[in-house]
């Protein structure tokens, strides 16, 4: 439930139009509703401002197919995430306002376009230390977007060639917040903290192999980064980075 | 070199006192001090608004009583983390006018006082699953309070009495970053982060016996948080979590 | 061998229908029995008073439906767990009486309904954190019903959303055994157990990405748990849970 | 606070003697008290019918007195774990009331004596693999004893040589919990699951050496056990099985 | 080259029908066959007594053909471990004399037929805690029965029933080498270890699932057990086992 | 950009045909080009004196053949490495000119042959210890190839027999550096850097099964041999040891 | 109980001197004597042949004085490993007839010599891959010795001078059985069982640094090892090898 | 024994002043001289151009002393390394000739000074991320230095403030070898490894605290080094490095 559907609500009490004991069974229905197989957190739109998410990995394609009609029946805008081709494939056929993104694997439903941000908004800056970190990145980026946000790229900047990096440095230390993509040894993030002075969110990636461990690599460097200024996420998390983006950016501009 | 010293610089350039060569030579020299063991970056506080800061575990006391003694003659304040009792004794010998907090093994050099935030400024809040991570909680308390910024702590609200850490739930809804330190299975982190709508920063700590592995239990439960809004720094890192706190939060109050 | 099996033979033998030699001989040979690549456990049912339980992971369908029609011709019930869909088939095809759940994976064989426990019976609640735990948490909940208990289900009530948790509390607090079951953090089972005063089974899952390692995450954080009263089975485990549950529960209703 | 005085309040608000606000003001002040460093869950008495137990590692003398004292105003029955050498003495100096026992390291308050169990009480059997175990197993076992229960003791019955265990075989097939205890390989669990029909708790020890990388063998040993009806807790975590073996004989008793 | 044929070349000398020089070069290039990608070591039968065995795993189907065949001109028993079904076919079509057994995964070459051992041969014992142990069990047993070995074997006789492994006593106790295999926990070979006065080889199987990691779990068990007289080979290696158990016997019977 | 083209740059500069306005934007485009999703670095050549490399693991088809032709357009010598069957046919049919080899999976793009190198030039030992280590072995021999130096091979001669390795001892005492292969336990490298004083190179291989896990028994071995003069690259680095080798070959030649 | 005393009783009994039941009471005393926190297993020299072993690491000196001297009362040789100084001078004070190795860590009681085999008997071969390895080595020697064994030494053999190994090629290749201990990379223990065809015992140790993680490196490479012939026991446990060794030897003796 | 007494030797068999018996029976006492508990490897110094080094962790004052006695016999430079100053005391008051450095922990003894070399000779450059480096780089430079080699030191350049790299970019362009040392993340070596044409050895070292896991991040990020041109030896081996960047060296100046 959009927070302006809960004030059309509250408005209806208050105008007499809704009893409060209707009001109440609304309400108490809100927090979530109950699928058997999953609870739709209805509420937390109003808590964290958030657009409704569903991660799809580890989900047949019936149940996200359902958590998403339901969620797009409360809300505006909903999201899937780590949708597999096969998941996309389904879900499009059935509800074919929904557009996919093989890239980012994101799958949309939004009534109306995303708010566009202006050329002078606060901005994030998502940056990768490869080409092999694009679908981790795109996720970071595509989901900035989808929430109204301003997104500036810079792609394959790793620290093998730190020229192509000091290149950007007037667009690092810019940017509002930072979020930083890198695999194998995950030293990008590092140096890209020494360089600014907003926040640095790091974003290991299971790209390399060998003695990468799946991302251990990158992960560990990450957190033992010399330079202060950097959190980290999950391997591969470019969702998450994306959203912890954007709560700090919100607060910015509040 | 303060960023205030720079500008005198500058503008006693403007003026014709200081001649050109004269500026680009102390301009040239400016950017760090190297001691042969050490080089000292003097400036970050121009690129990130941070004081000096020594990180002292693994330095000899000689080394760390060279460096503060060096930073102290170009910086109005500066910080020491992870200081000894032995170390803090011996720099507080020769240089008395520091002072040592030896629950968060701090030591501090400051010129006048720290600007004391005032009661409606925004917050960062410090909370601690349990008593044993005091500690890390005020490394990372008091080095906010020493940036100047505003500070509410709960500690022990850990998730074995989920009531203790509901009854935060005003403070910690109003918060503008948190900070959410917790050992053993570290599940704090991934409550609050459900419970709040700011970006929370999750440290975890070796505090625990037996699995929990000197950390690896809490730091892996808070990169897998189910909830969004959670990024890490490494184990028992409560410098490193105050320093991103502090980076967004000055971004807020920009 | 059932016990009421074993009964009749004793009782045959007390009212002189079968020589002590004889049932000396049928006794030897009880406990049991051997193909050449298994031995079948005749007598657990009469040890643990559980039916005889095939684990079919790692074995060859000619060896599942080999053990379990030796089974079947000595109990009134048979389970068989981690059954491959390939496998189920095969059964089925050759023992038309299974039954076979896709979810849970569970193959039953049994003679006569189960008993259907009562209303006011002692009761194990089964809750996940999210909907992907659904197939370990099926497993947990069939075998508990296969063996007569009264299991109630709460679903997807992870700590992101701590109020679904909380929904719950009265049933929570009034069950006789908490089976626990979370991937990523697994935090849920931390604050279920500083809930409730009766044992919380928790079950690891390998539900998650990247750095949960396949369940590590989870693991290392349920044996960490602050909260007392917390036990936990191998990753995935939803069978061993119900056994334990069931152990429990057996001696409270005795 | 204890059950009983919680109903002395509320019988004193039936009866009139203590107004409904000044029992609100109370109840609500119930749920802990504060200090600052630790808040004391004065309820967990009610909830889990345990005394207060108190967590004494990473804790300094100060802070375990300051909690063991407050605790012990409100509560008949205080319990200190972990308790080093230096910890205890420093306790017992300001508290001549309390006890302590070296082996198990528990620290014990109690008004009056502990309520001795009948001989034909419900028993937990505490079983360990080799006498290196036994500080764990008498954790374990005075803990249980201080809370009201009947212990029986078997040490040392590693497999090494079954015969040892298999003696104890019809004690421990008569056992209501089982709480077995082994390093090194941890095999001994294993071998106790089979024997016997009642819940086993398996407690992994870090007695060993080499490969045994600090009781993980022990702990993956027993969380893999191919008997059904084990579940784990923690490396050395003596207190933690105590409690769950409570927790069922509680549930039994009643 | 087998040790007869060198004894006919050094009688050859000895006779003088092959000259010195002639002698020489044939026993230079004795040492190994180069085929570019293998360097054959057919020296090893003089040096250990074993036909020469191909380790066909990571190896393409033309390499193990090659190998095969250059081997087979030299010996008269050749054989080839962890073929692979696809391997099998190419070698079996192009070698007809060879013969494969899918359980174990051996490919055996063989000019006449193995020694058959008399009943009162001394014996290798060769037993699995359970079912899914029979192709690291088979790929033992047959192995040794190529080399000529009596064995006995007793599978699917883990510790969760351990009257099952009791009743193997006789048999246990007077081999002259154990070969035991167990996934999971891997505490039959412990328990074993303790009946025997013999020496154990200890052979972890990855059987298992969750925490098993991939057989690390019956690995450290094994490395663990508080038994004497128990040695570990490599995780799922039968033949290491098998070669182990060889050398003993050998030495026995000499 | 070759160096070649650079001086001629430069010259034409020198010569008044460019001027220098022209000439610095050419320079100030030099560094890399962009293609969004990668920039190429066109200055290596210059810094590292190596042709262009593309890392063709987790990349498209699509990408890996736009980086290729644009590298080609600007290089004399392109190579792509870890290249799939899948990825080579993509770009075989869109560049004829490429070839492939699929042992060592190398695509290679030349104008004109490689120079070849004389028989009396330093030269680059390559040695496995077994047959399946060839993929990494001819990846590492057939980039140096490519690279213009000489490479003795010689393969199959690990330390289980280790007179085939002492045949080889006069050709690695000769040798300018030795790339050692090896995988299982890796003990090829430490005998190797105890015959010669040249600088090894160790690669370690995920070569074997169990507890090798995946390249991590010949990693640690490796990085802890007891002779001197041994340096690791990551396991299965055939290309990066190549590139090692190549950087030593070309100081020593110079 | 010795064998010689077990035969005193069954003769007495056959001579009528001890009634049966008597004996049979004796007997049912034997298997071990339960000291409260220890079972001496008595019969362990029956069934293995062994003096009685005390492993004193995590022992208190009063529980290993109290094992030992009991241990003593029964039998003519006891054996205590891993004493530490500590313990040593505790006992010897108190038992004089004790003696103590601080090299191997031994603590011998013994009623007359150990024989002393001849020069001509099978023996066993100790080998290390350097002098610190010496502590474990002697470990294994002098309990073979204490054993009544032939033992040959041959100690810092490792294979960074390969040719101090080749110049014991002929005793190892005579040698009955081999022990072979090495630390860092662990490679001796692979060389060594591609130079031998009797059995190999790895012993790996924990000497080394860094990347050794306290014997995993060279654990994992003799687990790895390519050479057959090789069992391993635990990190640093010369005293396994030595009872592994015994067992064969014994055999080979009969 | 030096080449240079070898020469001697030869020298004097040559010229009929040493029959060719006795220098058969000095050159076969050559390769190693057996103290018992070591083998003195006198070779080396032939085989690899090396003085003779001595490890001296996990070896007693006495060891050390006899060591390097026997070699002071024989050589003209012995270094001793990891050396601790209870060692280095106990070995000074005994062999006065002998030199030590704290920081570094090397003990030299010297027959005249160390070569001193040419300004203009090829350099290995020494480079750390941190201060707390500064024991394992001295270990390397200093061990060059003994050796011959000319060293240019750059210390604390890490990359948290690339700019103190950048400023080195001349020398490192112009160094023939670099060694690159950095803790925590490692990140130094990367990006040095971007900017030269030159090998470098990587240097991980244990500084860093909590997810740094004793070196483990550092060691990782240098295997999974995007840069071509690194190879890595172990945990804080800056010996190793050393005699690694000498051998490469060697060659060059050849």
């Amino acid at each position: 439930m959009d927070k302006s559907k809960l004030e059309d609500l509250l408005n209806s009490v208050q105008e007499g139009k809704t009893s409060v004991d209707d009001a109440l069974k609304r309400l108490k229905s809100l927090p979530y509703e109950n699928l058997g197989f999953a609870r739709l957190d209805l509420h937390r739109d109003l808590r964290q401002g958030l657009p409704e998410v569903v991660y799809c990995q580890n989900k047949t394609p019936e149940q996200v197919l359902e958590i998403m009609k339901r969620l797009w029946e409360h809300h505006d805008r909903v999201l899937g995430t780590r949708v597999s081709t096969e998941i996309a494939n389904y879900v499009l056929e059935r509800l074919p306002e929904a557009s996919f993104d093989p890239v980012s694997r994101l799958l949309r439903l939004s009534k109306g376009d995303s708010p566009v941000p202006g050329e002078d908004n606060p901005y994030v800056m998502v940056v990768t230390g490869g080409t092999s970190d694009l679908p981790v990145a795109e996720e970071a980026a595509q989901t900035l977007e989808f929430l109204g946000n301003r997104v500036v790229r810079a792609y394959d900047i790793g620290v093998s060639g730190v020229h192509r990096l000091l290149d950007q440095q007037s667009l690092l230390s810019e940017a509002d917040v930072i979020i930083s993509i890198a695999g194998m040894e995950g030293a990008l993030t590092s140096v890209v903290g020494g360089l600014v002075s907003c926040p640095v969110i790091g974003v290991p990636t299971s790209v390399g192999y060998g003695a990468n461990f799946q991302g251990l690599s990158a992960l560990l460097a990450m957190l033992n980064a010399c330079s202060p200024g950097i959190a980290v996420v999950n391997i591969d998390n470019g969702f998450g980075a994306a959203v912890y983006a954007y709560l700090i950016l919100r607060r910015i501009q509040q």
